[in-house]
């Protein structure tokens, strides 16, 4: 921790400080330079964090050295998280497609994705049972039925399910049912939920907040794995700006930009694309805008692949 | 709801998406201008919401008419809400503070905090009892204990109680011990959360999320009010901008501004102020940055007083 | 320069950085924490400000000490700007409106504005002849004939004028008409023009950006004071944000809610308020929506003096 | 344009509007809903546009139908925009770096880049002579003697020159020494300058500032076509918001992402790409920590060529 001083500080204010970095076990070094007083300490600057030093008189700015997370950083593992689900294995050299409806509707639809999934070589499905929607007034998803149904269709094709938990009740029966739990953009710090999911058999897909910074956004992966879970796959959904001719909740919003999307994040080095995909988007009943056909599917899955090739990588589609 | 076409619109596409409409129950009346051909649409808009309709082609843009609250809205009752807790009443001529610790410390130092507010004659005591943070590692409140600290600090000095839930399985202690429900700025869209409240006998104290549209807070409003609850207080607490030099967790962030900003939120029209009030900032467990002391609240009251006549309001403080 | 290096940093990766450091003759001190290896540089910061230390091996973080601006900083003169044109003084315990039509339009409704103000008592008038528009097709300002309008209706009924330049060839132009010379939110960062006004005989009242930092907005400000002129008047005017409810480019730009954001900038401390004003708002070419009228301004003036009195100010209005 | 009436709306207070919209030669058209009552207008919308109809009593909100620019849309010529230059096209299959430095340093470092530029085969060279700095202390560029240095770089090695204006004095310069003329962010709504530049023989490459909105963008390209100079090249250079971890200033601003960043830019479509690229970025006067060395620039020319097949698209470089 770097605390810099106000020019013209007070001797008494600076010995108000000392004492109280003093009386938290970490040693203060005073330096002083041309322009401006500095206190460095040495020690574990975490015990530092909750105290109010910025607001301290003499005080001009306060600068933290270490990342306030730990085990979500590159650091303490020195390499790339691979998370393996039965066969199929998530970061490394093979991107994956989390495709499937935004909600599960009814069987019928669910298992004619799951069937055009397979025959797509795709190995994840991804489908909302509990559905966190912005008005008490719209569809709320099928619950406990949509799990079940999600279940079937993963195992008559041969997929890994993703699907999302809003409510701490529902952890045990979506453990029971998928493969990867996934938390929305609107629970990204819903603190009590993250630490719950810390103790759970399954890796966690957790999606940034619309107004979550980067170190807040690792913050919440922390929460989780430092309850046990090391298992987190981050999954960036844009966030939200001043710009309102796209929409943050789906990357892009729009569903005629979304292969250029596709293509830019596989471009960029992503591990894994979250797509929407519908029989009939026109008549899917939640975030129809946003989803693709079969066609539009098979024909982003074309360019997909070859993007994927020219950076290097695999890409695990027909 | 209006739909703008493009130009060139095709006569199918038309077709495509008037058919959609009256599928729906709903009547399409097209209508064509100078520059654009426009199908507005009669009926219950509410049932168009989530069809895609800015997807199908041929449509260049889509257009509500009504807002997609009912009972959040200020048309629903048509007059300001009151809500009376024992004998003290928020909204109408009278502002509150909401004064306290950020966090319940112990039992000591919150008996001694809940003096000093009956000595101002405030009536509403805030306390964190589960607090949300960022880290992990970081303190998270007293729990229960909190609560029934808060509790007999209220009897004791006849004060109202206002504290934070953050899980459902603590809503049954909260409103057992607390007067007022806080749902805090990363639960504004944990809409479980919301609808549980929405059964609650106490009133709910919504704070604004960091990157929650007021419309999108309204929303959240409803999904309390849907389920009975028809007594929520907006809570206001600044937005997460590019400015870094304030903090939009507390409205400024900054010790030294936070007089003006109390005058401010009290001249702009707000019906009370929430602030983090401690026997020593420096050494607060919680928020010591943005919490005032004993002497510095009773500077701030006497100006919040004189600015709130100064446009016809009264306050309550001595 | 605080210069945070990555941990297992190599040592021919600090070497070549403290070689850098020592070339533009600064000192590094080298300074090896629990967790981190910091450099601490000693000597002027501001040659190292250029250098791409941030994307040197082995750094993660730099961080500068200083303020990038000088002149401008509080720190530099110690003391509240005031700022003093004819009898009229700006800063200090006296706040004013600056006050007037969006743009001026002709002479008659000019003069009758000028006219209302002084029977108001304000001192300080603001009206358009350069208009900055979104839009080629809108209307761009009367120019050389709005600023001699103006000047008359200044002389007439003894006030000091604001208007805005937005082009260097307009400079003279708006130095011989007008008392206070504008620069408005889309330039403030045109260099070209800040640095021509820093020898203007002018104070200059420099609105900040939509997206404009607060440390940016003073680098602006520096721009005009490196080149002499010491007199800038900051105008902050709303930012631009996710929230489309209200407009940035006029702190709320709802009319409704004008008094309330007046009173809120008094109670927090503003030395001055713009306010547009025009005899019929619904009529007014420009920014109406904005505007309001003479019984309207009437009004707010009573209760602003309130306000201002409750935080121990004086306001020139009657 | 559609007027939403409020619910309760008096009459009066219709009749007021609707003469309003009559005094203009429109045609209100009053049309009575379940829940609102709507006015549509016929005629040209662009006479409504200042009026502040959503000011006045009564009215809930207004939608404009029609886009405020129209040059600037692609409903106006119905195609995508090619503009030719000398033997090089921008747009179209093909598409372009515009590579070179940051800012041009000397006659030596510009020949060398140049150099290179031609051996790798790119078209287009970039590099500042006007800077445009955030600090008043910064270096600000050689002016016209690096206009010069860069035309002659461009005569030796057969390239194209884009460089930035940044005042209406150095236009008469720029035009005689460079190809394309660049337009920054912080002058994206400079309309003085824009305007001046629609009558320029040169192309415009107008960088979207950092918190236009797409609209006002395509308005300020509107500002120069409206002139007469339809070659407009829009440069996406990223917004601001609050994240701090990347800087809007350079699409990513962190040297190690730039690769990255160039493979989803070309990957999502777009027609050129402008790089930094310099012999010794750690000895760059200016933005070092955004360039990359000729050894870099090769690694990024050999992917990108490859992501630009991928989705069937050219690429001008080796």
């Amino acid at each position: 921790m770097i605390i810099v001083l106000k020019p013209g500080v007070a001797k008494d204010e600076i010995e108000f400080i000392t004492e109280k970095i003093r009386l938290l076990g970490l040693i203060p070094h005073i330096s002083t330079g041309e322009e401006r007083t500095i206190i460095g300490v040495i020690g574990d600057e975490n015990k530092l964090r909750e105290a109010p030093l910025s607001a301290m008189a003499g005080v001009e700015s306060v600068m933290p050295i270490v990342k306030p997370y730990k085990m979500a950083s590159r650091d303490f593992t020195g390499k790339d998280t691979i998370i393996k689900i039965k066969d199929v294995q998530i970061g490394g050299n093979v991107l994956h497609f989390f495709a499937g409806p935004c909600t599960v509707e009814d069987e019928k639809s669910t298992m004619q994705i799951a069937e055009f999934l397979q025959q797509k070589h795709i190995r994840i499905m991804r489908g909302g049972a509990f559905k966190p929607r912005t008005s008490p007034y719209a569809f709320q998803g099928l619950g406990l039925e949509g799990l079940k149904i999600l279940r079937r269709a993963a195992d008559a094709y041969n997929l890994i399910i993703v699907t999302e938990v809003m409510a701490m009740r529902d952890i045990d029966d979506v453990v029971k049912y998928a493969d990867i739990i996934q938390v929305g953009a609107r629970n990204v710090q819903n603190f009590t939920l993250l630490k719950e999911l810390g103790s759970v058999p399954r890796p966690v897909l957790l999606k940034r907040g619309l107004a979550t910074k980067i170190e807040e956004w690792l913050m919440s992966a922390e929460y989780i794995m430092s309850e046990g879970n090391k298992e987190v796959i981050l999954c960036e959904r844009g966030i939200r700006t001043f710009e309102t001719a796209t929409d943050p909740s789906h990357g892009v919003g729009v569903r005629q930009y979304i292969p250029q999307m596709v293509y830019a994040a596989i471009a960029s080095g992503s591990d894994g694309i979250l797509l929407e995909v519908h029989p009939d988007p026109d008549a899917a009943m939640v975030d129809g805008a946003q989803t693709v056909d079969f066609h539009e599917f098979t024909v982003i899955c074309d360019s997909a692949k070859k993007v994927a090739h020219a950076i290097n990588k695999e890409i695990a589609c027909l």
